[in-house]
């Protein structure tokens, strides 16, 4: 039996044989509004794992440098082991969920810029919003980390919109976390999936993600399955 | 009669003669807590009245372009006209007040690094930290009229930091704002005070600032003139 290394709300994460490297288990648990909102949503944790599987390979031919080694089964994948920075990179295309409600904009708004938050990852704290200097002063990464993390998320976001586009799905924002490696390398991590992203039909504008859940939509295993369909 | 333009908080601002130019009066009303803590503070707007004009007509030769043209009398400036960008830039050289509360981080907490802050100034949604990207996305100006910014209010820090110093006050945090002239110029405005800049007794601790009247510590008046005294 490997080694339980750190289990969250949605994966557990494992020892693999090498040192150097994880093995990533994709769990049925949804989480919303941090941790108050609880379900299992069936076959949500092999769903997630295809789906990332599928984005993290493609992310990687097109340069982007991550943990994703090999899907190994149903639910898990096989990952290089990194130590998490505790940030998440958030961008969006479109306004809508948090950024919405704290600033009383309408969700669906289009900026003319692309907008890039990032979020001190601390249950304690709700996860909140901080900027470049918060960071530094957390010692969470320096100056130059971020501006490399900056990079990198505008290129996956680059990548991955054109990827959702040809199958008709508009990439209205998504969350990625970026972890390092034993020799500091910083590396893209965790997963892109239903779950971190908001992807909406390009014609119907129907969600296709976790709002399904967030917001009691109802067919949350449909949505997820719709976008596994289409970009497999 | 001067015309009224407008009513702040703790300001009122007056057409003046020339059509480029009002005069802004400091009144003793205080607030806190996004207005919900009210009272007036005998001669607070004497007090910052005199100590806001010292510290602007320091900026100015210091190179610093601002609002400021000269002090009418005991609670009246003379000032260039501009338009406020709704944008509240807060520097923090010592963690205190919203960051520590926010963060969970201890008060006097000194960082590495300079923390720079901006606020969108909108009373309705209690003024929230935002990013570049949101101020962008907002309309509230571009991201050279940040860059430009940003550049001024770190020259103000290091002026402002190094002239409390030697009155033995340690600059723990400001706020500032910025308007455009008609030509669309961008200087500083607003005023610089106790209301504003959270300031230590380098000795003691002793806090000479608004966080008198917010934590109820009494002696408000007497601070402030404290300030007055060590930096005229």
């Amino acid at each position: 039996m490997n080694k339980l290394l750190y289990e969250g709300k949605a994966k557990k994460v494992y020892q693999a044989e090498k040192d150097n490297q994880v093995i990533i288990y994709y769990k049925d648990d949804a989480t919303a509004f941090n941790g108050v909102k609880k379900a299992k949503i069936k076959n949500k944790g092999a769903l997630n794992n295809k789906i990332s599987s599928i984005l993290f390979k493609k992310l990687k031919e097109k340069g982007i440098p991550n943990h994703f080694l090999k899907k190994l089964d149903d639910r898990s994948q096989l990952c290089q082991k990194v130590k998490i920075i505790k940030l998440e990179f958030i961008v969006r295309n479109i306004i809508a969920g948090s950024m919405a409600k704290r600033l009383k904009l309408k969700e669906g708004t289009v900026p003319d810029n692309t907008i890039f938050d990032i979020c001190y990852k601390k249950d304690d704290l709700g996860d909140p919003l901080i900027n470049d200097h918060h960071a530094v002063a957390l010692n969470l990464c320096t100056y130059d980390e971020l501006a490399l993390m900056y990079d990198l998320t505008k290129q996956i976001n680059t990548i991955l919109q054109k990827a959702f586009l040809q199958e008709d799905i508009i990439l209205v924002d998504f969350k990625i976390e970026f972890g390092k490696t034993a020799d500091g390398t910083i590396i893209l991590a965790d997963e892109i999936s239903p779950d971190t992203c908001r992807l909406w039909d390009k014609r119907t504008k129907e969600k296709l993600d976790k709002d399904r859940f967030r917001r009691d939509l109802g067919s949350i295993e449909e949505a997820y399955v719709e976008i596994l369909n289409r970009i497999q």
